[in-house]
């Protein structure tokens, strides 16, 4: 999408994308991308978001290995029921080296020192789906990815944070590899009740 | 915001509403911002958001004293050191009656039996982030506020939550009774770091 890429628009095309193209993303995008993250309400206004870009192929590399780990040893084994085939084998994909091979890793973390904890996620989510919005609105694909942060400790080692940084999601971003169809989702009036739980949306 | 709303320009605008109109808001447009948040990611697929429209005025008055409540058994304590002395004023008159006066609550809840705990957060904020800047995309206004599920319990007999279902926000959504100035966000390179903490962003 160029020019002014309308919202609603934006909004109902989003997909998740775990294979991209070779092309570089320069810095500018990554920027104006967390600026557009930042832009997310978080709980009294804190901000708890942290940002780390990884673009060095050793460390992404390296984030790899810990997303096919926990993969391997566990994620698999729970998904594989779960999961339709296809979209078993694209996560399958994703997991052992497609998120990996994305030219920039945005490890997304949240600042435990801004804000009480049971807020944390709820001040953080919000900015990274603004960055995933932000990132289809440009043209660029990405992913919500969190299967790393099983390995949280390593994650911390990897990337020198501090006690009171943790890491929550790992979003490849880069040059979509193909181009995807619209996302599948449930009709709202199996999630949605009036006034109370049980009483139908639809009238 | 009328016509086709530029993606960034909804998003650089968003603003917490606290104070509503008398205007009503349709059903179709609540249906439409539900539509809206069902497009956004959630691990596996899963879908684990749940709504509740709630537009009787005694169950909104009923969650608006347990805001009340929650604010002054806690909150207010907790925000005011924290907090410019406008801004207080903002969220103090949010919790004790401008909340709860909008015309529509949506109580925005995770169903644990869709995914593991751990994702379940994951899985909900992108939505309530896409409620968010849909509501504002119509020229609507509302909020994320979680300072009521303080009273999970209440709210869950209130709405009669069966035990697998947990409240996690109440989004108030009403026509503006103001409107608000453009966010205020800390830059991007106080947020940011290149390969490792520590590392500025900013050549």
């Amino acid at each position: 999408m160029s020019g002014q890429p309308d919202f609603f628009a934006v909004v109902r095309s989003q997909r998740a994308h775990r294979a991209f193209g070779d092309d570089p993303v320069p810095d500018e995008l990554v920027e104006r991308l967390l600026e557009t993250a930042t832009y997310a309400p978080s709980a009294e206004n804190t901000q708890p978001w942290v940002f780390i870009v990884v673009r060095d192929p050793v460390a992404r590399e390296q984030i790899g290995e810990l997303n096919r780990r926990a993969w391997e040893g566990g994620g698999r084994d729970f998904s594989r029921p779960r999961l339709s085939p296809r979209m078993f084998a694209k996560v399958e994909a994703g997991a052992t080296g497609g998120v990996a091979d994305a030219p920039v890793l945005i490890v997304v973390c949240g600042d435990t020192s801004s804000c009480v904890e049971t807020v944390l996620e709820s001040s953080v989510w919000p900015a990274v789906q603004n960055l995933l919005l932000g990132a289809h609105a440009l043209g660029l694909g990405s992913a919500l990815t969190t299967i790393t942060t099983v390995f949280g400790d390593e994650l911390r080692s990897l990337l020198t944070l501090p006690d009171h940084i943790r890491p929550l999601a790992v979003v490849p971003l880069g040059w979509p590899a193909a181009q995807l169809g619209p996302p599948k989702r449930d009709p709202v009036a199996e999630k949605t009740f009036r006034e109370h739980y049980g009483e139908p949306w639809a009238r």
